[in-house]
């Protein structure tokens, strides 16, 4: 039978989503728990890799399992030998030609920064910290600009190893409030796409923040997406910060 | 000049707050860093001691420093020598009399509980975990009862060291409902009084879960608490589900 299953985690401890010897990561330790409860060594498909220190509110990976088990005792028997920063919220059985990367539509990814000049605690391991003034017009003027399908080779690693670097960003919304614990004041950098290259989120939310401290403006960065030089992007903001929300199927 | 500093801060990596020789404690970290900022050792007060794992969005101590500095300064030279897991979030200059703990009036705790069969990683540090059904008209008939002056005598700590164990409670609220952050549902007991005993709000939270799981009864309660026989009353609830909240002067 195959398996979905929709995982939470807080990315702080874990080297990221793929599986490395010696290193503890999410993969990892989901084949490590499947395998055992498989009693033969499993494969875990995962959405997509997320970098050391990136967190998940709604991850997906899937797994076939030979073992009959309902989907309630699978995640259960999962949960139980795992520590408390990873965790399986759903399990449900699904086709067989269902790959949690390959079926995947598009996924959302929040970044969040802390506007003030001090972190709370309770943020500090989830959010950046930004302590000047931002001019939110500014920023959403880019974010506008910077909707739809692009080539985004001046907003993602240097070596990826892909062929084409066009995606469609079909969500880019910034929100900015107090946060709902009432703890301080939270940017909210809500971005969703058919796919992302490696760091793009953070570069697009790094050259947001260097356009909303007046770093930047939005001539240069269209230019950035236009001539695909790295060098008119803004930095990218650490990973920390960064949250994948949802895989769309 | 007396400075009144208002903290933030995750109990989790911290034995408590009372300063002790070779073990993290808040008071331990605050008193380093003040000590460091005078040139000579300084004494730091709190309203009063959190145990190891209780967490503060709002613990207040006072400090009295012969060095002249702006509240703003002293805010950013301390939390410039501190973890990420400690914050002062404000600095106010008062009078020389003011006294984080003989100053008080009354104290606001929080609990939390994850009401569910998975608990988030990004509650686990946070908040206790209880996947059983919950009686809420019952725990608020019993949290009623509660409320006012009593001698806590079986809702406290065995060997407390103090005279009297009469406490005002002058709130105790039962809010249930999704958090903030749209993670889970999540149950907050929020009790404040004019001071309280060791174990005292765990107590009285292991007791109401006990009601609202159908294992005690409200009339149980009202016997533990006329009583004094700790016997009668729940367990009490762990620590890491515990913030004080605010302290009222």
């Amino acid at each position: 039978m195959n398996f979905k299953l929709t995982l939470q985690y807080d990315g702080t401890d874990f080297h990221g989503w793929q599986i490395q010897d010696e290193l503890r990561t999410v993969q990892g330790e989901l084949t490590r728990v499947l395998s055992l409860l498989e009693g033969a060594e499993v494969t875990v498909h995962g959405s997509g890799r997320t970098d050391s220190g990136v967190h998940a509110e709604g991850q997906v990976a899937n797994v076939q399992l030979q073992r009959g088990m309902t989907p309630q005792k699978l995640r259960n028997a999962i949960n139980g030998n795992l520590e408390s920063d990873l965790r399986v919220l759903f399990v449900d059985v699904v086709p067989d030609d269902f790959h949690a990367r390959y079926s995947a539509v598009s996924k959302t990814y929040r970044y969040r920064v802390v506007h003030g000049r001090v972190i709370s605690p309770f943020w500090a391991r989830y959010a950046y910290q930004e302590a000047r003034l931002l001019d939110f017009e500014k920023m959403n003027e880019c974010a506008r600009l910077l909707l739809g399908e692009h080539d985004w080779i001046a907003f993602s690693a240097a070596q990826s190893d892909v062929d084409s670097r066009v995606r469609n960003v079909t969500q880019l919304e910034i929100t900015h409030g107090w946060d709902g614990r009432g703890l301080c004041d939270l940017v909210e950098f809500t971005i969703s796409a058919n796919g992302f290259l490696r760091y793009m989120v953070r570069s697009i939310v790094g050259t947001l923040l260097a356009v909303g401290r007046g770093e930047i403006d939005a001539a240069t960065v269209a230019r950035a997406l236009d001539t695909g030089d790295r060098d008119l992007a803004g930095a990218t903001a650490p990973a920390h910060g960064l949250t994948l929300m949802s895989v769309q199927y």
